[in-house]
């Protein structure tokens, strides 16, 4: 207790004057107040409360990358934080179920009086985007749009200036490509990796000889296996791993991508360990999200139905269409592409395990 | 769309201007800001916002049982919104989970500086628990003193005046009370119920006394009925019953529990399904209530530990003892204790099925 | 208690011999058992458990619905019991996080030994969606195929046979269809909602006139009332709704659609509330089945990535294109493209209303 | 793919013929099966596969606490096994609500059926319990008794045995107290903590001093100071601290309890973190736990009343009475009570902080 405090009263601290004095139902206006515009603004409340929070806590996050080195202490915070967003998202994801206690007809009473609002106007979800890393460019198209349209120009320009920053993306991807273990004293992971995948290949083609029963079935199988082989020659060769960036195929810069594998494949050597809890993290984090715009393009479909909206798309159909493309981690979320089993890999040498452990050693 | 409507936008109609400005972090006066202080506020912000949509649809029930006669329409209403609180109290009892994201430690940091703001000053709760019918009487000790000592003069009277009023308890009691079935022309549930409680444990008796094995046994059981008996003769007789009342192991009134035994065992007549659904909401809202507050003890002992409050009761044990004796509706919760096996029920006469069934029949 | 019941024990009452007995881990037939195999069968077995249990309430419902005449209890059991239903789906939904506390590396050390094995190979589940209605040619491509591909000839057989008969969606479909209320005396639904639907219309194009500020606005708000307005002429019209039904946009029949439509625009009616719940929860059914299929095309995408399965389709891509498409009552779901608000459809005939009510009025 | 391996299928894998047909209803040897004795054996079905699935994790983790030494990688999997309990812990919890869909009429039609089968029989329960740390003096008296009295005797003597083995309790108490860095060099956290709180309880009563406006609310102050004196000298004090254990306040050893303080404290240096890991995960093990006591005996209290059984004790209140005394880990979910803020502590001397980093500094 502070010397001189003064005593603190429960509804001065949370501002329940402000807060419960913010719930004006439009249909009174026109007539009697549609008992459900009560909930339909309370939950939306909710959202944007729960929206700052998580910014609240990206924010600190981004800070923390922001700086030229990650120390150690800082990415505990890192990883303890990301763990705090991603149970307000599961809090999130349920919260659709609130909203559809209202039937469809309950909605109508007051659908129309809110024309053209629209919680593609929310600034703090956009600014929770754009701090991610989802970046103009990579948005469907509508989605595009939408930041032309329908905001004012105050909060375009808000959003127009954040995203000239560098996103948690980049800052993330910055992180991971100068990670210093990739190549250590005479230690190469890049070699060991490519050289364990090959290992991996050659092993399964040999199974697939040797059991094949009839030519066409073998022909199948080795197919399959050489887009295997495809797949993992472009996460070696810079060129065709740049071409993979192109078509969106994969995000993160190729260092990147490398240490990330390296980290999730020994993640349990001590130094490894948080960073994989936080790559872990932003995977969920995103599949979160994905699993809230899913949700909403149900509900949505639930109380509009069908009709195709002014923008020429049923919201339904554009929430769907994001679930898949606005996703921003999904390098992380879908990195098992490039894993190999852990029995196929080497032992690292002791010098790197020494330095990848704690100094005092019982 | 009304005429000359003004075009709304999001961030208008939501009044984020107030909700997002209403969080402002004290630990800040005294030195730099505890990172968690933002949690803390919000995760309270955001139940007050569920209670202000609790009490909006509690108040719209408690009018309808207000009416000298409660519709047919009106239940349906009634059930409807009841079914959505429980799922608002689902989601406020996950919530507790945010909360804990926080660590003691995180807490230590700025919980001094609160003093002495506590959740007992939540207005709107203590609102919720009068509406339901938590009176002055019933209350834990602890939680009677808590009125005077803890809110301000104006909180105090808002709510003390509020007690004065009927309660949803009240008039839910006096809605069954006045049922028409009990009694239908020549049908009488008392005596109906009374014989095949009376035939059911006759039948226990016979199969105790033929399966004995030793007589020891046969005397425990034997006892074990009689305790049965006792039970529910005490249903059926008037000063017996008051007894009951006395004790406090029941609040509803006489005929009133009748009625919902009546509804509760023949549920599936058309006339008693959405009385029977009202019930039921009732006594899981009183469940959904006593595991938040199971919640909130354990929260609290992991966050403040065993150490003994300045009231002379740890906050943990407090709350733990409220989770059994601050329910209102746990006669219908635990009304089992005076259920039969539907299979010893007799059918009703069609004369009374035809009175609770629908006018058209196909 | 049964007369000369013999005493029952808990590990013999629940098979726990068998049970307990049926986790056989294959990896341990090819060196160490891999520790994480044992989560993977205890979850598949969790699923099945369940679906049994979804099984023996669909087979319950089914049998109701298949009698020439739904009565009113019947009604009740089959709301009550689709209920339980959705409350074990939410519980299944949220069962997909387990088995993602299994990472990939943890997955690939067993993998390949399950060859090839697979979920859509669950007869059970099957079972479940053609029980519900989802017809071969309805399903998308892949999915119809891998009937033949994957399944052995016994359960292959078992399960066509079952494609023979008529479906739950059929039921319910023939159970709407058959309701006398839409046509009662002199009331006609159709009449009266195609008026109502007319003047709403008529009175969105007078608002639309009058608010125009630009030509070109109008222009393209007229052209959203006419997609509207064909829209609704297709409900009315026989020959344009087989064209919907055709196109897949529609599956109820005609009938069907209007006396749903009633149904859910006067639910609160007492003889309409519990077919108004049946249709709901039919709809939310679908939802979570939809829900559980995109966590498990993102579950899948995590574990495996984004290689090519050999059908030349990843397990993510096709799970999630069955969300979409493999929906049964997607016509409930989306009903509200035919609902117009309350305050503008008519009240009923006294008549009418005295059909739906309850014999004895008070 | 292992060389010649067979080709698995689905329902072979997962032994769907033994798991499929273990539902047997009991109620159908007596009359018309009851509908819902399915359910009632599939709840329970499922729980024992979960509680065999949490067995296969405990055991994995005792396994690592057994040896003499438990690595940085053992601590690693121990974590991620501990978190998996958890996830396993929070499905449990929810699945009350699925025995909840059974009114409990529905449970009336078979349950003297089951007599005297229950829940108390389970013998995986009784292991986990065990294996936690459960001992027999610690259960409250009726669950003391309930080995004897209600197992056949194979079943209690594997259980009888269990208890002679050190529990997990025993071994992570080990484990803490034999962490080196208590006393590291010349640094002595017993001594650096007590001045500590020393400091901090003399700075609370120089505020209280000059802050006091009348000498009742100064004694009142002082007086609870002086209980936060006193409780924290017995945990310096080796005889007080026996006296703390004696009454069963605290259980955790005195040098474990340091052990777990210090790490709390200092949890984001990179050597303690995952050990807060663990501990914080032992803390909510114990806390789901307790929660699913609780709501196991609100789902008794609401399927079979008030009603006394025949151990002179209604299942409601004994479950109840468990949720506060059965608990193993609660000093780790207390330990609130001896921590201070974080501003309140030294920083560590740099080779304190160098020994619990990492061996690479970048």
């Amino acid at each position: 207790m502070p010397k001189n405090q003064t005593p603190v009263y429960y509804s001065d601290y949370l501002r329940l004057d402000k807060l419960l004095g913010a719930q004006q139902p439009h249909s009174s206006r026109y007539g009697d107040e549609a008992h459900d515009e009560m909930l339909f603004i309370i939950v939306h409340q909710v959202y944007e409360l729960w929206f700052k929070q998580v910014l609240h806590e990206l924010r600190s996050i981004y800070r923390e990358f922001n700086q030229p080195k990650l120390d150690d202490k800082a990415l505990y915070l890192v990883a303890h934080r990301l763990r705090r967003i991603l149970t307000i998202q599961d809090l999130m994801n349920d919260q659709v179920g609130v909203i559809e206690t209202m039937t469809p007809q309950e909605f109508l009473e007051f659908r129309d009086i809110l024309v053209p609002a629209s919680g593609f106007q929310s600034v703090q979800f956009k600014e929770m985007e754009i701090i991610l890393g989802l970046t103009r460019g990579k948005r469907i198209a509508f989605d595009q749009q939408s930041f032309f349209n329908r905001l004012n120009a105050e909060d375009r320009a808000y959003l127009e200036e954040l995203e000239q920053q560098p996103s948690l993306f980049d800052r993330v991807d910055d992180w991971l490509a100068r990670m210093p273990f990739l190549q250590f004293e005479d230690f190469s992971f890049w070699e060991v990796y490519q050289q364990a995948v090959q290992k991996s290949l050659d092993q399964d083609e040999k199974i697939i000889r040797e059991n094949a029963t009839d030519d066409e079935q073998l022909q199948a199988e080795l197919q399959g296996l050489q887009a295997n082989r495809d797949n993992f020659a472009a996460l070696f060769d810079n060129e065709r791993y740049i071409e993979l960036q192109k078509d969106d195929r994969v995000r993160l810069s190729q260092r990147a991508m490398l240490s990330a594998l390296f980290i999730t494949q020994y993640r349990e050597e001590p130094a490894f360990n948080l960073a994989w809890q936080v790559i872990t993290s932003l995977a969920e984090m995103d599949e979160k999200l994905t699993i809230w715009r899913y949700k909403h393009s149900m509900m949505v479909q639930r109380m509009l139905g069908t009709k195709i909206g002014t923008g020429g798309s049923s919201g339904h159909d554009y929430l769907r269409r994001t679930t898949e493309q606005n996703r921003v981690f999904k390098d992380f979320f879908a990195m098992s592409t490039y894993l190999l089993p852990k029995s196929t890999l080497p032992d690292l040498p002791a010098s790197v395990r020494q330095a990848l452990g704690f100094y005092f050693r019982d």
